[in-house]
């Protein structure tokens, strides 16, 4: 019998019947387990909208950040229908989630895409997205923060170029999506002041607000639609979510979420600040140790208009998986690029964005801080790769 | 900082520098603490090849049994392209994450399809699929077990008679799935004695290993697919699961998944016969007190052919949405019909299949047992019952 409830507890015998429909409370059952689960979930749901100044019935929530960019990114072009091909837009530095559903469409002859490049700095220029507007145009989505460079996007303005081209051609079907999942910790998130009609979220990237043990955020995603976006489901189901993200809601993880999308708003500007503290400090020792400065090492991005967590660098000719993997001995987890894209040995798509002349066996090496890094967890770090760096020297340079 | 693992303990300092990635360590990182969560999924992964006979590069981890349903499916009509249009066949009893993601790909275009109507016992003939195999039929989705009236599928002799169209017709592009979220309890799982190229589990469905306040399995689903069937993904993003089923895999979830199918396997027969008997009891007592006779009670499906955990009768007149809320206010969790579709005011789907002349006001009232349901649970909800039903009866009859 699942956990017992305030309610339940009022009676003397509980039979819990319902196993078929879920082992635990389901908020789709009728019964007074059921109610009691729904009001958790509305609840949660009105702790997320209030935080993106939203309203609650714009809030969906999905298995994740992949699941939210394909549910919004399909959702649009679905809508639209295979007989008027729609045409969409993006950047080339966005998470495989984007960039992948946007080659899919297109390779299945279900969409016209285009992909705007960066500049070196890992920044796109509205101009250059206002340019790609066409007028079978339905969706443009940009990132606003990178998850490998870290860098921030100007989301404000490339929102301001959508409303004043939809202004002067009396076009109302063209909309903006964003991917905001690694800016959730540190950012503004709120769509109005954004201006986005839809908005992706992830619980795996939010620090959870109790202990680092307790506080661990389950796979959960949000997507934000903003009322009036004629969305269609791109799953068959039952009707949870308004039948956008069909499936039992996963519960548990939607209340840790909620808890902790909700601390981390709280601690946000202090963190920001103790994190670009943190960041500056590893990126100055970077290039002024004497150690360090003889690899001839670059900063990937933009090293001011990036996240507060986020240092990227390449090390030409010392190949950053050998990196990643000598770091672990020592206990420093960093990555080499994506997750989503480790270990095939190739340059990551978004280093060779912003640099057409990155080799392969350069790569590089990416450090994302959270709330448990400290200033011990850097300088540590700052030892261990001066020493793995001198050691790899002579077999590599 | 997440919690420590065994490798990163020989290490005196720690930094997870790895934030962006994921706040716990993530299966697809190169380091070692992505390395040691890779071996965990990997190895939970092993399991559950092991229990459906499959190999371990045929089993893909989802979100839930909504979204296998939906990757397989889609995924084969997917795979055939719209430029032929493809033919696909179900039975018009499935979950709605079958029945809907059926529709869905008619209304747009992407497939023609026949929904075939089960006996009026709830259970398909393997003749009737069989009559409707066309020369572009790809898929043949017939559910194991039925969510609402519990009724088992005639597998094994669906999947014989398209193997005989197959070798009379020289076809190999012909696949059979089957929804075996609800008789992943009690039922053989073996995929080859089952004669199937694609099978779903969920884990909401599964009871968990541990006592039922640890044990409970969160949101995670398995999809089975045979290595030779051509699914193509129906989602952008990283190459987590082959690629068809993008997003950072739900680790913690995944592992209690599988220690819990595998403890359901190891007591399936004991509890199987255990429930049985506790539902005949269940039954035959619906029939044989004098109060509920009176009632003109109908079980809805084969009363042997069934999940031994599934009672559902149609109690004529009295609307079982409020059966359901009167029998929670004393403690008991039934379900009207499936949570899905819960609070419409209509008749189940379900039930309208097997019996034509059903009323939206007759309903129908699903008790689900599981692990923890004992004798004095249905002697309790038989008195319970008995007494609402004399209440009610003054009003509605």
């Amino acid at each position: 019998m699942p956990k017992s409830t305030n309610r339940l507890k009022t009676n003397k015998h509980t039979s819990y019947l319902d196993y078929a429909s879920s082992v635990s409370p389901n908020p789709s059952s009728i019964h007074s387990a059921g109610v009691e689960a729904r009001e958790k979930l509305e609840n949660a749901r009105g702790v997320v909208a209030r935080i993106l100044s939203a309203r609650p019935q714009e809030i969906i929530f999905t298995s994740g950040g992949t699941e939210s960019n394909n549910i919004a990114i399909q959702g649009i072009v679905m809508g639209v229908g295979i007989s008027k091909l729609p045409h969409i837009i993006t950047t080339n530095i966005e998470h495989p989630s984007v960039l992948e559903t946007f080659k899919l469409l297109a390779e299945r002859n279900l969409a016209r895409i285009s992909i705007v490049p960066v500049e070196a700095n890992g920044i796109v220029d509205p101009k250059k997205i206002r340019k790609e507007i066409k007028k079978n145009t339905v969706l443009v989505s940009v990132m606003y923060a990178n998850n490998e460079i870290g860098t921030i996007q100007p989301i404000r303005e490339i929102g301001k170029a959508i409303r004043h081209y939809k202004k002067h051609s009396k076009r109302n079907d063209i909309f903006f999506h964003t991917d905001a999942v690694q800016g959730a910790n540190y950012l503004d998130l709120s769509v109005e002041r954004l201006g986005v009609d839809l908005l992706t979220l992830s619980g795996s990237k939010i620090e959870g607000a109790g202990s680092p043990k307790t506080g661990v955020v389950g796979r959960v995603g949000v997507l934000y639609k903003k009322k009036s976006v004629p969305l269609v489901n791109i799953f068959g189901g039952g009707n949870q979510e308004w039948g956008l993200r069909p499936g039992t809601e996963n519960l548990p993880e939607i209340i840790k979420f909620a808890a902790a999308l909700q601390y981390a708003q709280k601690i946000k500007e202090k963190e920001a600040k103790r994190l670009t503290q943190l960041r500056d400090y590893f990126m100055n020792q970077l290039f002024h140790s004497n150690i360090l400065t003889n690899f001839r090492m670059t900063i990937n991005g933009d090293s001011k208009n990036r996240l507060p967590n986020n240092i990227n660098i390449t090390i030409p000719h010392i190949p950053s998986d050998l990196l990643v993997i000598e770091l672990s001995v020592h206990g420093i987890m960093a990555s080499s690029k994506s997750a989503c894209k480790s270990g095939d040995g190739k340059a990551s798509y978004v280093i060779r964005a912003i640099n057409k002349n990155i080799k392969d066996t350069d790569g590089s090496l990416r450090f994302s801080l959270g709330r448990q890094t400290t200033k011990k967890d850097i300088d540590y770090t700052l030892k261990v790769l001066s020493k793995i760096l001198l050691k790899l020297k002579k077999w590599y340079t």
